[in-house]
């Protein structure tokens, strides 16, 4: 946790904010000895970041007051479309895509995602993930995130209205010829597949409707190592 | 799972290899559905790959016999210089190196590395996180793997023999003002702190001893998803 994230409404009064969520006041206690006096780095959610002063501790409650506006950091434009990860995974790959700085994240059905995890409690959460990847970041604006539990159409009505010049759509395939771009300076939608990857059908109709199929080298990586690896490469 | 990993006391006859490792077998089983004659990629520690026939499959016992030669992938000229991790994030860490290719890894003390994660049992299992990478990215070779339990002596008397001009030191840290280099032709030490980062007075004993402190920009990553970030930035 870099930052605290904070809701609108927990400003209270004029340069007063509170933080009362259990799980931030527990961290808090625990990594950092917070004293009055001290200074916190805050963000408020869609909102600014500020550096705050603490103004009063309790068990419930910290006050806070801005005291320095800080810089948000500016989002990747990339907009991620992946195969529902299995729940425990879900949950690492949301908050590193949100880390990392994704604008926008698609979650689509594959034939290797098993059609549980489309049920899975875990994909209630995904705001929580969201703010844990925020809070990580430094950043505040939470990525718009959408589900879409058939692949044909998506790939068909949904996929070529994203791809333009401008953003081309990758797929990362450990069996294309071509190698995964390095060091774009635009933006791209960038397809990643379920463990096992995506079946030769899929492959093709991703293709057939504009996306390019990449590969990564002679090494196959988790998902959610890949992830991670093709966004240092694109952006720089 | 990409390859099946064996050790050279698995070759039972003149060609034949036999797989009696249990959790290899369950995997096999519950995620390809093998048959006799059926081909399957092995490789063997410290040795080739091969693409291998079924020829038998029993409750206890998988024969196969190596009907072609195939590359295993080149390593990445990396040495991972890595704060040891808490016990269930050292699982991925290493992993992660392992498949990403991390040619000799050195496991090292830091102030914000808990000391009972040096009793951790996890330790003891280094070699089977080694294997799960390696059968992840078809790789054969293992990494070196090294312990220093004590920071100072660690980088006063031992990183200054790895550095040279062909393989500099880079520490990622948050608040430098190099960036990370990108697409590099050499290869190098990488320096990658605990969670919560390395304290001001390693990261200047760091660069007291030659290691380059470098940015990657306004986000903080998890030291997990950095790893795999920075070496896909570093290796094209």
């Amino acid at each position: 946790m870099n930052i605290v994230l904070l809701e609108s409404d927990q400003n209270i009064a004029l340069d007063v904010w509170s933080i009362e969520d259990a799980r931030q006041i527990q961290h808090l206690k625990q990594h950092l000895q917070l004293n009055v006096g001290d200074t916190l780095k805050v963000g408020i959610r869609h909102g600014q970041r500020y550096l705050t002063e603490v103004l009063s501790i309790s068990e419930q409650q910290i006050k806070l007051k801005p005291i320095q506006t800080e810089t948000v950091p500016e989002k990747l434009p990339v907009h991620l479309i992946l195969a529902l990860p299995r729940p425990k995974v879900l949950r690492r790959m949301i908050m590193d895509a949100v880390t990392l700085g994704v604008e926008q994240i698609s979650l689509i059905h594959s034939y290797r995602v098993d059609k549980s995890y489309w049920q899975s409690p875990f994909l209630q959460q995904l705001e929580s993930y969201v703010t844990l990847g925020l809070e990580q970041a430094g950043d505040t604006i939470p990525p718009k995130i959408q589900l879409y539990k058939r692949f044909k159409p998506f790939v068909e009505d949904v996929l070529p209205t994203l791809i333009t010049n401008e953003k081309p759509a990758y797929v990362a395939h450990p069996y294309a010829e071509l190698k995964m771009p390095s060091v774009i300076q635009n933006g791209c939608n960038l397809v990643v597949g379920p463990e096992g990857g995506f079946i030769p059908y899929e492959i093709e109709l991703l293709k057939k409707n504009g996306c390019q199929a990449m590969s990564l080298g002679n090494r196959i990586l988790r998902t959610e190592t890949a992830l991670s690896h093709i966004l240092g490469r694109l952006f720089v």
